[in-house]
């Protein structure tokens, strides 16, 4: 629990929000400034800064949560669609250092639009050397 | 196994892919289409279709793996940041109907941005009956 975190303060009440699901480990709420409204936050109730400091058991809770979410959007309230999105730094837009997957409802014609600018390999042989790296790093 | 399904074809070699993590059940691969250089896809080698699709059990390999190619970029590839994405319906941007995670390295100054129009909720009452809507499709 960390003083100048605004999700542990969430997760022990100190801070009001709107809670949509609870778990002895796990916590999910209303992100006040949705993508799409009904737009959830799922977060473990202890401080964990990115998903690759989530031990494993606990990582299995959160996408838990994530998943049970992602039905009630989908099978009960009807979403046309579901996204999941996760920030690990400041590089990848993460504002609040407490690891947290957002569970974002979709619907045809919610306005939204991911910016999905995707590019393409140079090289003929350079997604192989990066396959390379990576197969490396993962050993 | 779907003969028309393009992650089908590439979890059974029948279309070559960049890999780089192979367990029983969970493929990773580096997408042709990167956000940044070094995007990897993430899927189980069965299909199906949305995340809500995925059993328990199976859902938990998947999430392990992209815990380690997560940590592979973070911890030994020095990337700054990490996005996890993933899309379920053709309303969240799902192209392939064969369930993936897509982890995209980030790093200070990549040139991508998310597009985040976050939004609020009009009336004061509104973050509530909409919390009040999820909680009841959660019982």
């Amino acid at each position: 629990m960390r003083d100048d975190c605004i999700f542990c303060k969430i997760a022990d009440g100190r801070i009001p929000s709107e809670r949509i699901l609870e778990t002895p480990d796990v916590q999910a709420f209303l992100d006040i400034g949705p993508i799409v409204k009904g737009h959830v936050l799922v977060i473990p109730r202890e401080h964990y800064e990115r998903v690759v400091d989530l031990p494993p058991g606990l990582l299995h809770q959160v996408i838990d949560a994530v998943h049970r979410v992602s039905g009630a959007w989908l099978h009960i309230l009807k979403a046309d669609g579901v996204n999941l999105f996760q920030a690990n730094g400041a590089a990848a837009g993460q504002v609040v250092p407490h690891v947290h997957f957002h569970v974002i409802p979709r619907f045809n014609n919610d306005g939204h639009h991911w910016n999905w600018a995707s590019g393409t390999y140079d090289a003929p042989d350079e997604i192989v050397r990066t396959g390379e790296r990576l197969r490396a790093a993962l050993r």
